[in-house]
């Protein structure tokens, strides 16, 4: 049978367990396809660092790899917008199918890819850029194709979870827990993707488009990071019985005009009892709700070289089907074109920690502060202590412009000394 | 543009979901596909129990509406095997495609649907047939390809799993806890398929086929149900640290002489901090370990007629999107073709209870029995009473057939009075 001709762009991490894959496993991989995989080259920035790739697949010309008529597939895990974006619309636009792990070309330039691939027939297969190797992009795009999605929320982001999960088992601060994953090789050198909420944010704007059949672009998703996430946060949330995790969320909201997208990334307080606060350390997990189908969980390794080698790999099976069978996976769904919720809008819970003046009055200013914004609390909590007080406050629902402008002129009372803890929370809480 | 043409077989629980969403959904539905999805006929037993459905669309001729050249696709949710495999084959003879929820049909006559799908070029797909709305064939079929899965190991019935939640959270027998679940609609009224661990010997036969690339039917699934588990099996469980579930495992191992598939459903304690100990009620989750991807989990519910809805009409959209496409789904991949490896082989611990004389050398005439069979005892407990005492024996690993023939000498012992509990073991327990 012909040869399904398979080029690879970088062989980084996740790229030199792809090539050890395809090689050691090509046979099997190709009794599962139907017709022989066919490694044919391989680009690199400095073809003598890889020693263990054979010299004749190394090229340092990825450009010229990707126009070669006779590629079939291209696996992209380079990462970055320039020149990936250049390279997978020249292999789209000759025909070549395209599996890429880059959550950030995805969320910024997924249209221009979509629409390459639309007009010349090619497939665009992205498992491994969300959540590793867990199966979701293809249950949200195909399994779920059949029912309508109310909400995708997740930990999709190993470095983030890392950290916070140290932070809560030992009350370290995010400095030492963050050095600690630096070590352990859990964050990068420079950890602001992670850290700031960028990674998180990109896989909030996949997610958002396939499962609400909208475009969604990182720029449409709110993003907050977990840098100013402290000690003092996670002890408030643990007396709350929740645990501080930072997620992604993405929902269908009916705002009384009609449909929106709300999609963010923040840090939330989570009740112990939800099955997300229970995925610790570099761990993702994905909650999907939908109408028919309920509550579903996805759970596993959500980063690391073989775990998303074995992403990229399902789907270069998957695309090398589709050449032999003459068929296509599934396009861009957008025709719903729903609009985005701004973030203002969106109804929050938040819990804030004030220090305040240990003296009558205290709390009639602060409830009227809530008051005067329209907003309700749930419980408030006052510990008394020798010079201060300290008030916890959580409130009910309301838009999220409300509540961050009430923290601000809670800030601005005299008798408030300082706002020490401002989280929103999910969930049902004391 | 021509519509896709839909013919359901079937009108019960699953099937008035179905029909209900293709009709109140079909718009949005046919936007996922690109084009129109057109339900043509339904076939049901009794019209005039269905007055919800238009008459038009009914009809009592099965055979007829499969064989109509004009339907693309046929969605069976009838169940059973005869006459369901004829109307099957026949749709998939003329190229119609199939989606199925028929966990047994599947089971016992896989390879006869695929032949007939391959030699036609159609489709066949059952997403629904284990675990509801869980997607979990798509993943291991299509996410998973491009891994090697070592072991799928999950709760995949949702009756049994409810009934033993109930016997851990309370305490009651078997027999009350099966009332419960009956009475709330968890059980049907001839329980056997469920509590004697057909269902689930199904769904491993399933699971094992497309995980391990082998053909695996419901014969070569060991099945052991749970209608023996006792309160007195429950509290043994505790005492290790355990719950109890029926598990459905199906695992790739070495036999020495070569790889072998194992499939198998038995009530197992399992560790409280494994994933699966903590899901109860009539939820199903299922693990899945492969080489590269790690320690993936899938949670959700794992019947009832909406969620298992949701996973035939993802199936759909599917499949009228190949027929559009004019491609192809995955087929049958069954080319590693590994042997069975029988019970007898199978690695296990046992936790056995026994209540014997209260007499010395009585635990010297046990661990004889056990060293006799070459079963090494991993931790040996004695609790004395007036009359006798209880031994609580946990055996390190050895083949099934040694120890079920260690159990069998025990009993014959003249100083055990009785075998309280036998249970095989998961992990590492105390």
């Amino acid at each position: 049978m012909t040869p399904i001709r398979v080029a690879v762009l970088g062989a980084g991490v996740v790229g030199t367990q792809v090539i050890r894959l395809l090689r050691e496993q090509g046979e099997e991989l190709s009794a599962r396809v139907g017709a022989p995989l066919e490694l044919v080259g391989v680009a690199v920035r400095r073809p003598h660092q890889h020693p263990d790739i054979p010299a004749e697949l190394l090229t340092t010309d990825a450009a010229a790899l990707v126009a070669r008529e006779d590629v079939d597939v291209v696996i992209e895990v380079i990462g970055g917008i320039d020149p990936t974006k250049d390279l997978l619309l020249t292999a789209l636009r000759r025909g070549a199918a395209v599996v890429t792990a880059n959550k950030a070309l995805l969320a910024e330039e997924g249209p221009a890819l979509y629409e390459a691939a639309d007009a010349a027939g090619a497939d665009l297969y992205f498992e491994a850029a969300v959540a590793g190797a867990i199966p979701l992009i293809r249950p949200i795009r195909e399994s779920l194709a059949g029912d309508r999605i109310s909400r995708i929320m997740g930990i999709v982001n190993g470095t983030t979870n890392f950290i916070l999960s140290a932070m809560t088992a030992d009350g370290s601060s995010y400095e030492l827990a963050l050095k600690e994953a630096t070590r352990l090789g859990y964050a990068e050198a420079d950890p602001t993707a992670d850290v700031d909420g960028f990674d998180a944010a990109a896989k909030a704007a996949i997610l958002a488009s396939i499962g609400f059949h909208t475009r969604v672009g990182a720029a449409d998703v709110y993003r907050e990071g977990m840098a100013d996430v402290t000690a003092a946060d996670i002890s408030a949330a643990a007396e709350l019985g929740c645990v501080v995790k930072l997620l992604a969320i993405c929902e269908r909201v009916n705002t009384g005009t009609g449909d929106a997208v709300s999609a963010r990334v923040h840090p939330v307080m989570l009740p112990r009892a939800h099955p997300l606060a229970g995925v610790d350390g570099a761990y993702n997990a994905v909650y999907v709700e939908a109408e028919s189908a309920g509550r579903l969980m996805f759970y596993g390794p959500g980063a690391g070289g073989a775990p998303t080698a074995s992403a990229v790999l399902g789907d270069l099976v998957a695309v090398a089907r589709n050449k032999i069978s003459g068929g296509r996976g599934p396009r861009e769904s957008a025709y719903a074109a729903l609009p985005v919720q701004p973030m203002g809008e969106v109804p929050s819970r938040y819990h804030i920690s004030l220090d305040v003046d240990d003296k009558a009055g205290v709390l009639a200013a602060v409830a009227t502060a809530f008051a005067e914004a329209g907003v309700s609390i749930s419980t408030v909590r006052q510990e008394g202590r020798e010079a201060e007080a300290t008030l916890v406050v959580v409130t009910h629902s309301a838009p999220d412009a409300a509540l961050s402008a009430t923290v601000s002129r809670l800030s601005e009372l005299d008798s408030v000394h300082r706002v020490t803890s401002v989280m929103r929370v999910m969930g049902d809480v004391a």
